[in-house]
């Protein structure tokens, strides 16, 4: 093949998550064969990410500022926490745009299988923002796999004893979901947890809704 | 969202092909998490592309050194030459180690929906290169798709007058392909290219096989 540095390219560039070699292949040709509109600007705005960006050390969001400006946004609500997997899931509650308290990123969920215990997820830090700051409710939006569900269960035990309401996102059929379309798990478990047309049984969610 | 940097990344990773929206998010996240694993991996080798690597001016392909060192590889026949789409298909081919002649990367092919026309290509290059050095034998490796066929009638018809034997890869079953799987333009295909069990009708290419 053609010129060592491609190929070491084409070798970094497969070991990011969904690139495969053959991606890989396409990307770093697109790369080369467009310097100006492709791998310029990607060199800039990494060397600006690498130089700006940090993990904020209260909620584990990125921002340019630690504490990050979710955290420090003084219109969003501090006793109201939204537990979350990942950042990519922070992201998607903020794309939402509904949410206006804080975040606590976990960093994964419990998982035997890939040996992650809670030592380490930021479980220890939770439970220090909880008992030490004033949170009244804490909203678990984890995903509804089986390690998902076994952390959300190991944080609600955690939290038995301090006085804060530990709620989940609901679980049901999704916006636009046709039954037919559906697994089982999920109609069963919409059907269980029904709800009468004209009801809220929780406190709306600060903030001006999307829709 | 948190932090314009972020974002811009995310911008700039879904304009590389392949990688949509969603995907490119994917990315920024494992760059910014992984740092050392990733990110500055992939900064210092786009570094050393942008600084080392060119297009031959010969034959199209990506090397460090210009004439590439396919073009100047003693080795490899100067009487053969193999036209192809892309550098992708170039690769594809000394991958597959048979092909033991020089190359000419067209840079695409025709194509009257995307308006590329002969002037986009590098078609004269190709024209001077077979009139000018001593070429007996002008493969067309293009995709058998409409525009890649026409381009190879094109290079055909161009190449008419000059003495050189032009060729065209073969069209039929692929290798690990089973008949209920292919679409009828290949089954008729191969039917009307029958060839007998024991015979070689062109001459066999320099070099070693890899079977």
């Amino acid at each position: 093949m053609t010129g060592f540095a491609i190929e070491r390219l084409i070798r970094t560039l497969s070991r990011l998550p969904g690139l495969g070699p053959r991606s890989a292949r396409r990307v770093a040709l697109a790369l080369v064969k467009k310097r100006e509109l492709l791998m310029e600007p990607l060199m800039q705005i990494l060397e600006e990410v690498s130089r700006d960006i940090r993990l904020c050390s209260i909620c584990g969001n990125l921002d340019t500022v630690d504490p990050c400006s979710l955290c420090t946004d003084p219109k969003r609500d501090p006793a109201v926490l939204c537990v979350v997997q990942e950042i990519a899931d922070l992201w998607a509650l903020e794309r939402a745009g509904v949410f206006r308290g804080r975040y606590h990123v976990l960093g994964g969920v419990l998982s035997a299988l890939d040996k992650i215990g809670p030592n380490e997820l930021h479980l220890n830090t939770l439970v220090t923002r909880v008992t030490e700051t004033i949170i009244h409710e804490v909203i678990l939006a984890l995903g509804t796999t089986i390690d998902g569900q076994i952390t959300a269960n190991t944080i609600a035990e955690l939290l038995k004893d301090s006085k804060v309401i530990v709620s989940s996102l609901a679980r049901g059929v999704p916006m636009g979901g046709e039954l037919d379309y559906l697994d089982d798990g999920t109609i069963i478990t919409a059907l269980q947890a029904r709800q009468p047309m004209h009801s809220s049984t929780l406190p709306l969610l600060s903030g001006k809704s999307k829709a």
